[in-house]
């Protein structure tokens, strides 16, 4: 069955976001810098429909994570807004040309039409929960996998229900002090953590993890 | 100078003991887990006075964590107990040979004469802070550096001063959920980090960051 893998940027402090997130601002302050080791990249660059760029041990990273994913899902905070969509409602933070160039499901309590954007990205809006917005981008993924996008609340769902089967930290140096945990509200998760892959690359540290539910 | 070295284990959530900390289990729930990758090898038991063990991947830096060491400071919950020590106190979780061999300064609130164990270990109460604490540890440790051995409240204190100089984080792919969190009340904590090392082994992996104050 299609694996739900979810590749994250966090601070050394469990940060995924700095505090007080706008429309303006997404990352919060200081959010920033833990995007700073990917957005140089040549791999990067080119799935975003940019010339050069660096070539470092990150390299490698990026292009796995891209690599044989079907669909994506995540939280609304991460697609944009808060509350109901209103009657024109914003298209979030995306742009015309997503990067994910696949089918998205965002998690929401709010029903909304699907809304079509260039290079393949469509967004589903999901109203009955985690589980069932998965079963809907595993079926749309057509055998590959499916891409947790984030953020920080949806990921612990997901966590917390075990349905992750790969997690890829990357750990950036830095502390944030504040913002949005990765790591919280899991006092109950049941879940197995194997360690499969670490890498040191220049500005972050990509650690892999298996992961795996309690029986 | 003498520089002031932290090694700490912690869960990959971020926490450095499990929840509900007692005397009988001062790790806290689930906190053991958080050391078995040590307690099995050859280089640990050597240093606690006991035979055998595994050597592996994690030998070296266990090694390199005690070399060079000439004083310590802990945190008053560290050393055991809470609150004044009343007319008999109690010595703490360490034993009549405390695996530290050094000087310990310990920051507490509560005046104590000092206390002294075998194999050169003493335990000297400090309660003028912990800068204070750090000086006599310096002064103490003979040009060697000094251990900050934990925990979290008084790592943070530390941290947030900027003046730890290495920070070594042995992070176990385990999720508690709950427990004494490493990485909080660091708002203000204006410290630069850069990874200096990553080491996978089993059970375990060891990252080691350079801490310096942000000027």
């Amino acid at each position: 069955m299609a694996r739900l893998r979810f590749h994250i940027s966090m601070s050394l402090d469990g940060f995924v976001a700095g505090p007080n997130q706008t429309e303006e601002n997404p990352l919060g302050e200081g959010g920033e810098q833990l995007h700073e080791w990917v957005i140089g990249l040549e791999a990067w660059r080119r799935a975003h429909g940019l010339d050069g760029g660096e070539v470092n041990e990150s390299t490698e990273v990026v292009e796995e994570s891209l690599e044989n994913i079907g669909a994506t899902v995540m939280g609304r905070n991460m697609f944009g807004g808060e509350g109901p969509w209103g009657e024109d409602p914003w298209d979030g933070w995306w742009g015309d040309d997503p990067p994910f160039h696949t089918p998205v499901f965002i998690v929401t309590h709010h029903a909304r039409e699907p809304v079509v954007k260039q290079g393949g990205t469509t967004f589903t809006f999901v109203t009955d929960g985690i589980q069932s917005a998965l079963e809907q981008a595993r079926e749309a993924a057509g055998g590959k996998d499916v891409a947790l996008a984030g953020g920080a609340n949806v990921a612990q769902q997901y966590l917390q229900a075990g349905l992750i089967d790969e997690m890829q930290l990357h750990v950036v140096p830095v502390l944030l002090g504040a913002g949005a945990r990765l790591f919280d509200n899991l006092a109950d998760a049941k879940v197995e953590l194997e360690c499969t892959s670490v890498i040191e690359a220049p500005g972050v540290t990509h650690l892999t993890y298996r992961v795996s539910e309690v029986s």
